[in-house]
Parts: structure tokens; sequence; C-alpha cells
């Protein structure tokens, strides 16, 4: 079991000091499991209290003595009720915290108020844009995880290769490929942080089931089983010639990678084959184009430009009344990290140490999708592609 | 595709109402995806608002074709900001709301604090308690949901029956089940409503590794893969004459059950054998008392004397210093449904259609833990079993 170094540990806890002093915050209270993954190296139901300067302090509900296993932080205390916090702190000699920083995006707002609660005097805000700033930069050790989870998906990729065939269900696929990254050591679960995101492995869909919308904030929907999870995999069966999307996240040690791939049981339409070698331009684009201090939107608005100069203005990133707003997004612990690679982020720019998901995919309804999908890292030596499966549209017999 | 039947969301909608009106709520506005399927039928990403009388409105961000194809709802219309619906519900010829119930459980702070804007002069509740009182009534629609995701975990036991040897990892186990499940048609996603809940399929760990604590809100805990997601199954390789855990949720259209069986190569310890018998006599024990009336935490209250009595003061749901005050759960759409039969729930009952799942577990450190889970249905005619897998503990050769 591979545990997170404690200098990475350090220097995510100082960074975001950092990005505190700027905002004047005393504190910043962490208790998402993500943020606690990324900050203490385990997820240990509990509250990790980080002060504007010095030690982090962990308190651990449940439960404590694996956090003290399993986290690299110094302070890991058992604790069981919220409103200990202020006594605790008191007693590790802080100060108490007139300006506090908490996860207001996901905290639910019950929570929100026992917090308010506590410190019925302070001043809350909401500090994911500072944890978010602070994930977005991943450091060596955090991109060899993930260069793992890229094997995984290429795995899943050679695996498809092997059982793509007409008449099975995408249900059927999705078994069997979701078999194989389990066999890698996939965790199962999905990290999605955006509030009512439902996610499971990624989607798999063919022809016109991966063409319907769905409730996801994601360029394809796919019909979904039933309507209580109308996304992603369905009961159609695959007919030759229609492309056949596989769309997985690898994780590997709590890290992710994000794939896409397009296979087809004999040659797909001409139509299909044009728009998949289009979004295979618009990949060239961004590669040709990304360099530290371009802006996000920047990026995104040169694609969108590509794609309807080349005719999919209707198409692009989503069934016309559906097209989603972005081409990227970043990866790491979430699948839905900084950088935002969408309109309107003109003021955030690109970054070395950047990760990202990079998908331009085209959807014909009635007809189907494609499209392709990598994970790429923005190095000191510029631009660098962590999954590496063949960008070729697999054309099976 | 199932629909869930109109008369099954108008039925709904009116028990919500009357629950709304003992609270003088004049609207409720349900946004997550669980709450939006029960009483929409379908999840897409909107506002269901709920007046005191009359029928509700669905307001769709994405997709509102789909809304309108999946839903039962008579109203259901396209809206793209929620800075709109004043003006929407006005034009509807609804009064202005001046007691709103949200789902402040689940609802993040942020998202709280733009309702709070939309009426700046409105008294806001916790509309979740209302919610959960009407979804813990199932009908016989919702049962017969329930039935069919027990057909999935009978099969998922009984490959485990075929599958399960000596030097196995538990995750080669959970690769083999998951793909039954999936197979099976099982959606692949558990909805669990609780903050921070992580939930993949279920659990299944063999020997010492089942006995380690987590950060869930689980009997069991598990090491896991990785301490990014440190729960359920690891990389431990099943050895003869020690329990191996297979807790599975089915889940068909949307709807859940739950199950535990315990499979030993060889015949497993005197003391584990023991245990496990016990944990059937608690069982048994709730199968005779449990009956209308009866009150969730004097439930809990005669089990837990039972185990204390047979000598499981330090081992009954969980390890010591890591047990939970709960040993049974309603589920439904959610695996955290009413009814809790935990510690405390003195004033709340069990009423007719109440569907549960009930798990007396036991744990034993460095050795392993045992115990079963069934899912059972308070019918008009007493207590029936929706899971019907043979309860004996499974020894294989």
């Amino acid at each position: 079991m591979r545990l997170t170094p404690a200098t990475e540990l350090e220097y995510r806890c100082s960074k975001l000091q950092e990005y505190m002093a700027s905002e004047s915050l005393d504190a910043v209270i962490i208790i998402q499991n993500a943020d606690l993954f990324y900050f203490t190296g385990t997820v240990q139901s509990g509250n990790l209290y980080v002060p504007a300067s010095g030690q982090p302090l962990y308190m651990v509900r449940k439960d404590a003595g694996r956090a003290r296993m399993e986290s690299g932080l110094k302070e890991v205390i058992p604790f069981t009720s919220l409103k200990d916090i202020p006594n605790i702190l008191a007693d590790f000699g802080y100060s108490e915290p007139k300006r506090i920083g908490l996860e207001l995006d996901v905290l639910p707002a019950n929570f929100f108020e026992r917090y308010r609660t506590l410190y019925p005097g302070a001043f809350f805000s909401d500090a994911t844009p500072l944890i978010r700033k602070v994930r977005m930069i991943k450091s060596h050790y955090e991109i060899h995880l993930m260069k793992d989870a890229a094997d995984q998906v290429d795995q899943a990729y050679r695996r498809a290769r092997e059982v793509i065939a007409v008449g099975m269900t995408d249900l059927d696929v999705a078994a069997e490929l979701e078999y194989t990254l389990r066999k890698a050591g996939h965790q199962g679960l999905i990290r999605m942080r955006g509030f009512n995101s439902d996610i499971c492995y990624g989607q798999i869909f063919s022809g016109s089931d991966s063409a319907v919308p769905a409730y996801t904030d994601t360029p394809l929907g796919g019909l979904g089983l039933n309507p209580s999870f109308g996304q992603g995999v369905g009961l159609k069966r695959i007919e030759a010639n229609e492309p056949v999307i596989v769309d997985l996240a690898g994780c590997a040690d709590g890290y992710l990678c994000d794939q896409t791939r397009v296979f087809s049981v004999g040659a797909p339409s001409d139509r299909m084959r044009r728009a998949y070698d289009d979004m295979l331009k618009i990949q060239s684009l961004m590669v040709d184009v990304t360099k530290v201090g371009l802006s996000w939107g920047e990026l995104y608005a040169a694609c969108l430009r590509c794609a309807v100069d080349m005719g999919y203005v209707d198409s692009f990133m989503g069934a016309k009344g559906s097209q989603v707003s972005f081409i990227g997004h970043g990866l790491g612990v979430e699948i839905d990290e900084y950088p935002f690679i969408a309109r309107g982020f003109d003021q955030m720019t690109m970054e070395v140490g950047m990760a990202f998901a990079f998908e331009p995919k085209a959807v014909f309804p009635g007809e189907g999708a494609i499209g392709i999908e990598n994970t790429f890292y923005l190095s000191n030596e510029g631009l660098k592609r962590l999954t590496y499966s063949s960008d070729e549209l697999v054309i099976l017999s």
C-alpha cells in the first residue's frame, strides 16, 4: 500500500497557506474526502485544521488508528464531537480563528450551520478555489501515479479490441472492460466533485445511443440502463459500421487518467470517419498552441473556432441544444479539477504542473458520436501525454 | 426501459404535500438526484417545485426533452437559470412562497445561498426529514423492483460458490462478482445520501482484512486497495478456514437490495462458526419481535441486548472502538433511507410498507468478521424477506 510521502503533504499545506495569506484567512477546515486524501494522505472521517501558519491538525472521528498509520502528518488526534474543536484548538495553542475557509461548494448546508454555531462571530468564505489552485499543480509523485492509471486504461483498450463484436450489448462490453480495469487494480470508485455528479468507470455506448443527451455535464450522454441512471451504458446491441465509444477513467492509488477511443466493426460512415479525423486535428491544434501563460478560455475558444470552421457548429461537444461549453478538464484525485478548459475562464492560465484530459467530440443525433480523449501534462519541457494507446480509430473485422 | 407510473408519482407528491401541511410549508424545491428520480421518475438536472397544493412543476436545465419523455409529471418545462424561477412560478400562477423546504442535508452551502438570494424574505427549513418519511413507505411497484435486485445478488451469491478459492485475492473475487452483477443489469452506481459516503457495489474481504476498521459508517470496514479508498476489497489472498464476507447491493431500475453471506474454504474456527450461528439468532429475534408500532430504537436495543448477553459486547457491529450504533437501515433508491434501526430512534416506529436491510455482524480483530444480512419488507401480512439466498455459512471444499 502506497502512502503519500510526508514531504508531499508538507509542500501541499505550505502552498495552501500561501493562498490563505492572500485572502487573510486564519484557518481552513477541510472535511471532504478528496481534499482529506490530498492534504492528509488518507480519508479517515474528521476535520483537518489548517492554520495560517504552522502545523495542520488532523482531528479524526473514525478511524484514528488508521489515520495515524496512513497519514504523514505530525499531528493526528482522535476526537468525537464538532463542539470540542474550539477547546482542542486552544489546547494546541492555536488562536481563535476570525476568518475561516470551508469547502462551501460541497459542504451540505446543515454542516455549514454547525460550523457557524461553533464560531458565531467568524467570517466564513469558500476555500475551494484556493484548494483547487493547490491541487491543480501536480508533483512528479502524482504524475507517476497517473501514469499507472494510464496503464489501466491501455489494458482496457487492448481488451476492447479483442471483445467488441456485432450483437453484443453495450452493457456486455462495459462488463468486460470494467472487469479488466478491476483486475488491473482499479479502486472501482471515481471521485467527482460537482454536486449531483454520478459516474461509474466512464461511458461506453454505440451508434445512436451515444448521441442521446443526458443530465451530465459531459459532451456525450447516453441513454443508460434506466431513468435512475440515465447516462452511459445501455442495452443497445452493437451493429456493424457504427462507432463504439469507450471512454474510461483509470484509477491507481487514488489518481485518475481519462481516455476515449472509438471502435467500429467494419468501416464507419464517411461522415463519422471525417469527423474523427477532424477531432484529431483539434487535438493537434491544442498540442501546438498550449503553453505556459495561455488562458484556459482562450485555449477553449481557439478549439471551438477550429471546430466551427470545419463545420461542427451544431455537433461539437454535444448534440445541438445539449452542447457543453468546455473541451477539457483537469484531473488527479477528482475528475473535475482545475484547469477548466472552458468558455469564460479567461483570467486563469496554463501553468507548469497542470494535468488535464482533452476531449474533442462530435455528436450526430440518430447516428452516433465520435471523438478522442487523452490525458496531458504540462511539464517543464513542454506538453507530455500520459495516456498512450494508439490514437487510430480501430476498425475491427 | 421501465418508467415510473404517473399514479405512483401523484401519490408520492400528495404524501409529501400532507407532511408539508403539518409544517406549514408553502413549497419544497427538490434538486438532488435520488429525490428527483423518486418524485419525477427521471434525474434530469433541474428543480422540482412542489407547492403546498396542486401540481408540481419540473423545471429542467438538461435534458428537458428526456425529462418530458421519462417523467410521468404533467408540467415539465425547460429553464436555464435559477434567477428565472420566481418569474416562471408567477407565470404558472403559484403565489410567492414564504416558507420553503430544501434538502439541506445534501444541498451544498453555496447552492443554499443562491436560493436564499432568490427569496430573501423567506424562511427556509430542511425538507429531507419529510422526504425521507414519504420515501420510507414502499409501494408494491417499488417492492417489485427490489425483488429484481434480490435476483441480482442471488446470482452473485451462486457465482461466489463457484469461484472463491484459496490463493485468490479479495480483488479477484470482487472482479468476478461485480462482473456477474453487471451482466445481470446492475447499473453500477449505488446511491448513498450521507455526505462523504463512498460505495462501490459493496464490500468483499477475507479473514483479518475484514476486521480492519474504516472511515465508513458501516459495521465492517476493510483495508481497501489504497488510502484514497481505504475500505472494502483489498489485495489480501484468501486462506483456508477463514471467513470470506460477500456484502453486495443489487440495483435494478434504480432500486436496491442488500445481502451479506459468508463463505469459507474448509471449516472456519469454532469461534467464527459459533458467532455466525449467534448472528442468525439475532436475525431470528428481529423477525420475531418486529411489528407495526415497535420503535426503531427499541428494536435496535433488543438486538444489542441479545448480542451482549451472548458475549459480543466488544465485537458486535464493529471492532471495539469502531462499533456503529445501528443494526439495520432502510433502502430503496438510496442505501441509507429510513428506517434507521439504531440507537436513539425511539420516536419513530415500524410501519407497513417499510423495507430495510438487517445486518447483525461480529468483528474479531486479527482474525476476521462474520455475519448475515438480508433485506426485509413489512407488509400487510407481516414481515417478508426479499433476499432469498440460503442463510447457511457456505463451506467450500
